[in-house]
């Protein structure tokens, strides 16, 4: 898979997004497949995506938010779509979202081969594939590993029970962030501007995946919250898993130490 | 004062933010008149704004973050600048920051006449004269009273501390955030986009005026944590106050109720 033809894809996106953002609205289309509510914009963005693959004739698995599980052939490529990362962001106004688009070629997460994300308000672009380094609108990227500040990003879709159980982990922070984007807290954790994300409450398969291939890439330390390796949970619609990533493996360490005090 | 001179100073910050983004450097200049450091980006705008003022010679007394206050006579207008108000997105490549510029014509927060606020990303404009209501790009906006998902937007400068104090709050939302702006944070609760927005850590003039004034003509209630009014607070460079800034009279009440249990 060609990663200029993923970004040919978001530069597409981008374009699109900035011309009907005034006209984004809060009409819900029903329940998605993962149970969120779709939006008119994830439903555009999803089909403007997987038109993109069709017109190509190219073949391939899908994982969606919006639409749920087409599987052709298991030997296939898998392409793990979120069209929106923010979704609430983007529908009340605040310009903070993204698309994360992800291609696997085997069965556990650690087959994942290629990871795209576009930040759909200025346009920047995060990608990268497997062994080959991340990159940011260009430039070869890497965490910051001394970053002072200290800023912690989370998300957390039920927060008081999800913050309380993270709270003793604030105190290595001098800022925390709560972005509503979780491919873009992963994406700019990979260029430094983030030194640890946590995800206390489960992530789903569609927002993470871009994200960790490319924050691994920028030498990011991966886990779940209990400090247990993601990679062999499965490229499957229902993957969900919290998440921990940092800089450095020492920062890791320490945010795992914290939260296991609790 | 005309908000059609202070538009035109922000169409000009977010032209010049927009061509220097890509040079935004970590190099502090030490410490600016608040305490915080200064970037080069802090005090570029500063200029920019201050040059503004000079070349229409419009006298004004200045209260600014970064070099503090220059009073000229008591009877003149005070310009309350935040040059960057995010600037640790701004220096570490997140795209969330603001300028915010207030002016008052007394010596209490009431006299707050004019506020605006432009966000350098993406343009994003709110304005508001006192009494005249409050503008998002040019369309009159209030609060949305009755939001649901209901969102909680809060800032906080020592995380551990601050958000275990406001932890019970959370118990109400269906989502948080910390964006790292307080002035956008007011804006973007002017919109309708969060329902609540909680400093338990004291905010600083330059960051909350224009917010203010702007969320108050959306119809915003405005009070600190205790519930007390911050409207006789003087207009003064060191003036500090936390805030609590509800979308609704009821959803206000419920908040200091919640915070108060604590």
């Amino acid at each position: 898979m060609d990663i200029e033809f993923i970004r040919n894809i978001g530069h597409e996106l981008f374009k699109k997004i900035s011309t009907v953002r005034p006209q984004l609205n809060k009409t819900s289309l029903g329940q998605g497949a993962s149970g969120d509510i779709t939006y008119p914009v994830d439903r555009l963005v999803e089909d403007m995506i997987i038109d993109f693959f069709e017109k190509e004739g190219i073949n391939v698995n899908i994982i969606t938010e919006e639409k749920g599980v087409k599987t052709i052939d298991a030997n296939l490529l898998t392409l793990i779509i979120d069209p929106i990362d923010g979704s609430k962001n983007a529908i009340s106004g605040i310009p903070f979202f993204s698309t994360s688009i992800a291609i696997a070629d085997g069965k556990t997460l650690k087959s994942l081969q290629l990871g795209y994300i576009i930040n759909l308000v200025n346009g920047d672009e995060f990608w990268t594939k497997r062994g080959e380094g991340a990159f940011f609108n260009g430039k070869k990227i890497k965490t910051d590993k001394k970053s002072k500040p200290l800023i912690i990003g989370f998300e957390a879709s039920n927060p008081y029970i999800a913050i309380k159980n993270i709270l003793p982990l604030f105190k290595m922070a001098n800022r925390v962030r709560c972005f509503g984007s979780t491919a873009l807290d992963l994406a700019y954790l990979s260029i430094g501007a983030l030194s640890i994300f946590v995800t206390p409450t489960p992530s789903r398969i569609f927002d993470f995946s871009a994200g960790i291939l490319i924050a691994k890439e920028s030498e990011a330390t991966i886990t779940d919250i209990k400090g247990n390796s993601i990679e062999e949970l499965p490229i499957a619609f229902d993957t969900k898993t919290t998440l921990v990533v940092s800089a450095s493996e020492l920062l890791h360490k320490k945010v795992l130490e914290l939260i296991d005090r609790e």
